[in-house]
């Protein structure tokens, strides 16, 4: 790879959303050029931070190889490309893909994950993969309903996680999930949880940094708020960032991954989900932590020196901002939440606002976590969408 | 003007150089979009930023109103625009210029400038409007050689300062300034300083924000570094932020404006310069402070309440890092400089290094300034660029 620190340096996003956003920010800190290539028909965040602006298919090689070409080093920003197709696209344009192809074939699909992670003797959230009746009846039996039922390849337009009260909705949505189509289906079970935890960790060939542990603030399944650091014991958080430390061992990660824990009501820290990416519970790292996981994402796929992810104020709290109606976006009284000191405003730069979208955060800095939380929540409050 | 919160909001750039591309980091942050328009032949730092690039000539009207009319509001990022343009320009497009042409008008000519400090009451550096060879010969008499002759107008194309020992070496200097063409000509006494201080004042019809007094140090007139606070007695430091206050009142300022004083070896703190942009003193307040001079820039010219300008930590260091030769950019050896906690790393991406260009900076953050400082230049020492 190219010198990264050299003015014609290109890095490449694979999808142009709020993480290519906030990772371009800190790649163009470096003097780096920004590529893009987006799946989208609308422009999206980094297409109007760049000349480099590429689109088609995630399922086409041949549409991606042009931008391909065109970078030094390719990052995701999702988990919509398969590995296989990372794999043939870095071999044919010859540009490093971070995190591997390898690594990432080794979270991609949900139920290798989990034997991937159980293997590396890190505890994980109960599952089977489900494959008749009675296997979905046996599990419910063994954990009790409801439970979880998931593809094990998620995210794919709309198929993704089903909750399950009973065999009949069971059936039904182990059939809406494709497992009659020979998709892979796991069954999860729903642990009793008092807190979710994430950890996220950054890790090259020059080592690894692990940041602090923080509670994600969970509302219908959407993360609402963020608090770091997490407001549990330190041995917990410690433990939390050893696993997570572990994880990215266990698949030989290179770039920046995030790892989502339940804390359970009898104390233990179970993985639940894995990111190979910057990830909305470390937005709060711009400007709460010495280096953001943004920067650190650059530098690790960059092959530089990773930085500092201790946080620069005993406290901080991220507030995610949902488009609250369809319409052009925009934010609206924003004024208490821009003028509060150490309050720091982002806004993703999308076109359409609508109900629920992530369409901005707000963060917060400061000495005690549940009053800059509920300061937070506070100047947030009146901001429409 | 449209509601600057709203993400097919455009903000452009006179200027696409470094201190654009900092500031268009910022305005990305809130979603906006950035237009840039470049007065030069080659690639400029912010054209690798966005789509919207346009280039002419800064003396014609007609070459900037396309640029202009796809803009909500335009900010500079230098003085070489006639203020009498930017007001046409202004009319001629509709969109708001900040600072305004008529604040420019009072800075861009050095002579009124200092006509309109001094009758705002801020002590500025002896001087003098020469026009024959006996007013060279006078102001020598009165304040001794050598001196300092300008061009009234200054930094255009090699056309600036003379430092003059003598009459003989005046009347050329005289000369090649224009002096002859009608172009006034400022006298300038040598002061007596102990440090070259600096402020950062932010201000628009919201209010006003006052940075910290930095210092900043010189070798061969260039800017090589910048101690914030300034290691001065605190009523100095006051001092020098009263008078900066004062002078963006003097001009009615919107946006970002910069202050250089002389602290004399008697005391006195004397303005040298003024600069209505982002400026270099400043660069250490992106990470030094809670509210940068880049953020502060783009909220102050968008109508947006200014940001907290305090320091993050007792101690800031910024080295300017310079190019070392002549070649396609890149920085060799930084390794160190990116490892070190709370060191940052800003690389401005332009294509071509040569000896003494402002390239990169290094930022570093800490409790004692003489310790920071000195780590600051020992892990940059070995950069080349």
């Amino acid at each position: 790879m190219k010198q990264p620190l050299s003015s014609n340096f290109v890095i490449g996003f694979l999808g142009a959303g709020q993480l290519a956003r906030m990772s371009s920010l800190q790649a163009f800190r470096y003097g780096m050029q920004v590529a893009v290539f987006s799946d989208r028909p609308e422009d999206e965040p980094v297409q109007f931070m760049t000349p480099h602006s590429y689109s088609g298919s995630f399922d086409d090689v041949d549409s991606m190889l042009e931008f391909a070409k065109a970078c030094d080093v390719i990052t995701l920003e999702n988990e919509f490309i398969d590995s296989a197709i990372l794999s043939e696209l870095q071999e044919r344009s010859g540009t490093p893909i971070y995190p591997s192809p390898k690594s990432f074939s080794l979270i991609e699909n949900k139920l290798i994950e989990k034997q991937t992670f159980e293997d590396a003797g890190i505890p994980v959230t109960p599952y089977a993969i489900v494959k008749t009746k009675e296997d979905l009846n046996d599990f419910g039996k063994k954990y009790g309903w409801p439970f979880l039922l998931k593809s094990s390849k998620g995210g794919y337009d709309g198929y993704g996680n089903e909750t399950v009260k009973n065999l009949d909705q069971a059936l039904e949505a182990f059939e809406n999930l494709g497992g009659n189509l020979g998709r892979d289906i796991l069954a999860e079970a729903f642990v009793d949880f008092t807190h979710e935890l994430a950890v996220q960790v950054a890790r090259n060939e020059t080592g690894h940094v692990v940041y602090p542990c923080c509670e994600t603030v969970q509302e219908n399944h959407i993360c609402v708020a963020v608090k770091s650091p997490a407001p549990v014991d330190e041995s917990i958080q410690k433990r939390a960032q050893e696993l997570a430390v572990k994880a990215t061992e266990a698949i030989d990660a290179t770039g920046i991954f995030a790892f989502e824990f339940f804390l359970t009501t009898s104390g233990d820290v179970l993985l639940n989900e894995s990111a190979p990416r910057p990830h909305n519970s470390g937005h709060y790292t711009i400007e709460g932590c010495i280096t953001s996981q943004f920067e650190n994402h650059v530098r690790a796929v960059c092959g530089l020196p990773l930085g500092d992810p201790g946080l620069v104020k005993p406290a901080v709290a991220m507030i995610n901002l949902l488009g609250t109606r369809k319409r052009d976006a925009q934010i609206e009284h924003a004024e208490k939440a821009v003028a509060e000191s150490n309050g720091h405003l982002h806004f993703y730069g999308k076109l359409d606002s609508k109900v629920g979208r992530k369409m901005a955060h707000y963060t917060l800095l400061g000495d005690d976590l549940e009053e800059i939380y509920q300061r937070a929540n506070e100047v947030t409050k009146e901001i429409e969408i």
